[in-house]
């Protein structure tokens, strides 16, 4: 809800003023449009937003109409033309050529000279007396040729000294000359448009926030000396093998200095040893805070260098946000009332009674230190986009003030309209979508616990083809270090393949903690979501190079994703029928029509399924009829002559989970 | 769209200032809400408005809420508790006790004591040290005495003397009795409340508005004397008559002079012979304008004595309000500038080229004289409601400025929130729509075109089940004097008695043009939706006592509504299976549930249909399970023995085309 708005609402029920011309035209339902513009909806650049709007007047005049939008902060309005749709919809589109902030409102007009023109055509069919209408006709022109500039302004002048004769008939073969009147009719008189209201917001995002593959992973864990804690070099030899897979975000968990005070030990357990390294997530020391890197990780100047590295592999870093401190972060001392101080004198450390948390404190957002908060908090990030990190993944962003994620996401993308912002809100769907209008750029999903063809077909559809789809942005993980889902326990490396297949496809933005290629799947116990020998409390060294590994896979995955337009979208997806409850399948097309992906996915991790699957190939512009088309797996190379409705697939698990199939009429690529 | 809002908004999207923590709680999606609350829902006197919103805050504390309200002007608020229904939905409600409007918001605050409250009963139950958070709980507590007043500050007080114990579970014995937090809790503090906005209005009319049955005659038809043109004496003698079929609203059409010059004839020729008393739509003479009595009909006393005896009979006059005039209306020579004139001195006659209407000037709402013309509009109406008419049938209000409605309508309902004004707009939907949203009380409808059981269905579950139910209020016509359907030309007696049975029972508020109980049905030509010998255009005496008259059926039908609070509702309508298409079904219920009304027609009038008709038996809260109730047809007083599930019916238009039954477990009125 807008409340800025709440005195004038109050004040616009009240009023009597007597509504001027300009209201006349109605203009209503203007979409998109988010809770009455409250909220923009997302966009990426290069891409183009269609405006829809009821838009009619009282009588039989014809209106005319284009919707007005311009950059934020730009001066000039550009206008689309509105062209009639049905109903009373009509209908313009611009295209977002600037990353940043557009705004756009729908404008109509009445078309006097369309109205006298249709009418005039009419009187003349009915051979009726037209003199005075005539007289009438000349005005409208001559009104318009004021308007009017250069040849345009000539050819309207010309036209009425052509039509300036007693000869009504030769003065209309003139005025009612279609060309001529098109003319006319771009320099209407729009004294009395009218506008909608308010105006309304695209926030268009760079490339990277529409089709982007995350890789996390924890530098510590980096050294090749075994037993050794990780830096940031030792990290930046990974890189290329990460490339490789065909990722291109890096997202490091905290890398700040990391509390000693109420340390948490391996696989979480309350009281550290001397040696374990402690969560990252418990941030600050007498070695810094939020502002600060751990000395064990390196430098600012290592930092600088694995920066460097990433964007020299064609990657961007992405940096975790987490909004608390540990007991001995500098703010506590500096900053008590930045926390919630118990009456006993002590600060309250985080807890969900009766579970404690007394490694961490949570930040009190609210009191007279609000601003110096708040604008500390945005000082950090600030300090992190100087050092070229352009992504951040916020940690638990619904425990924090929803307001606040507005306020601090708007102040920097003001600054630096292409940084991204990803929720990690794992919570009720409202919340989850409060973050996502106040302006995350991507945010966590439920796809970590949607499985079966049901939960997948029913939960895509929602986040593709309702209002959600507008502004909220899905970001798909099939894993992250607090979530091993029991299907990747007991699934084994059908699982893992499946379950990537489906995050690489469904969404253009996905992403996996680093350790899932090996298939890593032991739980610290039975019923439990959290990995044996956690990363968030240990150094895990791993040997990369394995057998079994799905890295070749995902570097394959990830390629049909860089070739395939058709994937480099979320919200074209379109789901297909198949006869089997363990077999999904859906479409994607690209919008040019000229790329076909259709990814077919065995859920089931243990056994060979077959079915038919049915092609709408009417719909997406292939050979119907029984007439063939081709199928290119582009993850075997086989290739299978399909035709319109039912096609047999049979895909067992322990082979390839899936097939990605390009569809083409002729079946090259 | 609030235009208004503009410039806020536009300033919104740009504002960068921090959010105060008013803001914190999430209040979204508030219901019922029409066009971002740019327009009011509307309601009945003593009807309840039941307001739902998304509300919710970071973090696990609880939050408690009310829904605010107050009739316009007044100064204090009234509440009502948001109670929690789910996934952050909270649902409250208030009565509508006066005619005129409510405004409502709802707030929200965080239920700091509750969570306290919560909380420590986990603490305790883990056996945690819990004495610093029993200080907090006193210091909540000891805030919640000073909010408090009388008994309850007395009990708070009471409670923090026994609580004030160094005995930590004696303490906690006073502190946890869930009947002391209950009054800890009346008194919440609230400095930090959010409050949705705008503010959101609902518009209460009086009880008329919600269930009429209207009735449109031509005074000028009821003089007893062959070929005089009648009076409103004459017409008066006739209103016993029609308040016996149960009739409460008696709709005039234009009873002002009607314009002589081009006056049209018989048969809407355009050619008026002499002795032709015209169309009452073209308005206005010599003898006066919309603000005079056409004198053939009588004089100002004549009219009051009409009004009298409709009002002493138990009903009300409607008025015809028709915003155009004869060429001889004194308007045109007063203010020649409130018409469109045209450039050979002439002035614009209506016209839908190449048709011609020569006898009617449409008005120019707009330019330098909209003030002067408007406010002559509003004193009209203001006239005639000093004349005892508080209800306006307005003659095609889509031809005429949507806004001038909005603030005509507003001028007057802001002195008499009791006069309603039925739009009769037979024209696009979401123009009929607007309309109905700028303020009209009532709509004509689509219904007169609406005859299959498809279309009845779809169109009544439109107007009932979608937003339209908030804001726009049918009134169903089976005829108009403009409006003799091909059914009712061809389908004879029982077509009109089973088009009456729909209007009246579908829709609470509905009307015929008298004639219609004597099944009238001669159109002026073939094809022609138009009566022969139209009433517009010249008197037409009836010999109303006639054996085929089927006013005896609707005396019958009108009574079963005034006996029947289950059809005094429209939106309350819920259609039931059959398994014959010419067999419609639809039950509607009262509020409490004690009234149950099952209407079953055929809609063929040409032959006996039989079906199965399935009563939901459960969701009526009638026996299931096979057990008997009864269905009582209160046409007819035959009683039927039904159970849930299919029960027969058999129809045979030429006896009865229509059930209208009463189920009831018993049976017992």
């Amino acid at each position: 809800m807008a409340y800025s708005t709440n005195t004038i609402a109050s004040e616009a029920l009240q009023s009597s003023a007597m509504p001027g011309e300009e209201t006349r035209i109605v203009i209503g339902n203007v979409t998109p449009q988010i809770d009455c513009g409250r909220f923009p909806v997302k966009r990426i650049v290069g891409e183009t937003v269609t405006v829809e709007a009821d838009v009619f007047r009282d009588g039989h005049d014809q209106i005319a109409g284009a919707v007005r939008y311009r950059q934020r902060g730009a001066r000039e309005w550009q206008e689309a033309p509105l062209t009639f749709v049905d109903n009373d919809r009509w209908r313009g589109s611009f295209a977002l050529e600037e990353v940043g902030s557009y705004e756009f409102t729908v404008t109509a007009w009445t078309n006097t000279f369309g109205s006298w023109f249709r009418d005039m055509q009419k009187r003349v069919a009915a051979g009726q007396d037209v003199r005075s209408e005539l007289l009438e006709g000349r005005r409208l022109i001559e009104a318009a040729a004021e308007r009017a500039t250069g040849a345009d302004q000539q050819r309207l002048q010309s036209g009425l000294r052509e039509a300036a004769t007693e000869d009504v008939s030769a003065a209309l073969a003139v005025m009612l000359d279609d060309g001529f009147a098109e003319v006319v009719q771009r320099y209407p008189d729009r004294s009395a448009a009218a506008m909608s209201a308010p105006l309304l917001e695209v926030k268009v995002d760079r490339e990277r926030a529409g089709f982007s593959a995350w890789y996390e992973l924890f530098p510590r864990s980096y050294s090749t000396t075994p037993g050794q804690h990780g830096t940031f070099r030792d990290a930046a030899r990974r890189l290329p093998a990460v490339r490789d897979m065909g990722f291109n975000v890096i997202y490091l968990p905290p890398i700040h200095p990391i509390g000693r005070i109420n340390r948490k030990g391996r696989n979480n357990t309350l009281v550290a040893e001397s040696g374990d390294v402690g969560s990252p997530w418990a941030i600050g020391s007498a070695e810094g805070g939020h502002d600060a890197i751990a000395p064990e990780l390196g430098t600012e100047e290592d930092f600088a260098f694995f920066v460097q590295t990433v964007q020299e592999l064609g990657m961007e870093v992405a940096l975790d946000f987490a909004i608390q401190c540990a007991p001995d972060h500098p703010w506590v001392k500096a900053h008590p009332e930045w926390f919630y101080q118990r009456l006993d004198g002590t600060i309250r450390f985080a807890e969900n009674p009766p579970k404690k948390y007394e490694d961490i404190y949570p930040i009190n957002f609210y009191g007279p230190h609000q601003a110096d908060l708040w604008n500390e908090l945005l000082r950090v990030v600030r300090l992190w986009v100087g050092r070229g990190v352009r992504i951040f993944r916020v940690d638990n962003p619904h425990t924090k003030s929803v307001p606040f994620w507005g306020w601090l996401i708007g102040e920097i993308q003001r600054e630096d309209p292409g940084v991204i912002f990803l929720a990690e809100a794992f919570t009720r769907p409202k919340m989850m979508q409060a973050l996502a209008k106040e302006g995350f750029t991507h945010s966590y999903t439920y796809f970590t616990w949607r499985n079966t063809k049901w939960e997948l077909t029913e939960y895509l559809t929602e986040l593709t083809t309702t209002e959600m789809a507008q502004y909220y942005r899905p970001n798909f993980w099939p894993n992250t270090p607090d979530i091993l889902h029991e299907f990747l326990q007991h699934g084994g490396r059908p699982a893992f393949k499946l379950r990537f297949v489906l995050a690489a496809t469904m969404s253009a933005n996905y992403g996996i903690y680093s350790g899932y290629e090996l298939s890593e799947n032991i739980p610290v116990r039975h019923g439990s979501e959290e990995y044996l020998d956690s990363e968030k409390y240990q150094v895990r060294q791993r040997e990369w190079e394995q057998p079994h590994s799905i890295a070749p896979f995902i570097s394959r995955v990830n390629q049909i994703r860089r070739e395939h337009p058709a994937l480099q979208q979320t919200n074209n997806i379109r789901f297909v029928h198949t006869d089997s409850e363990s077999i999904i399948a859906y479409v994607k097309q690209s919008p040019d029509r000229s790329d076909t992906i259709l990814t077919v996915v065995n859920l089931d991790p243990f056994s060979t399924r077959e079915c038919q699957v049915y092609v709408p190939a009417w719909e997406l512009g292939l050979p119907t009829g029984g007439a063939p088309f081709v199928a290119e797996d582009l993850l075997t190379d086989s290739r299978y002559t399909w035709h319109d409705g039912g096609n047999y697939v049979r895909l067992d698990p322990r082979h390839e989970p899936a097939h990605i199939l390009r569809l083409s009429p002729e079946g090259f690529r």
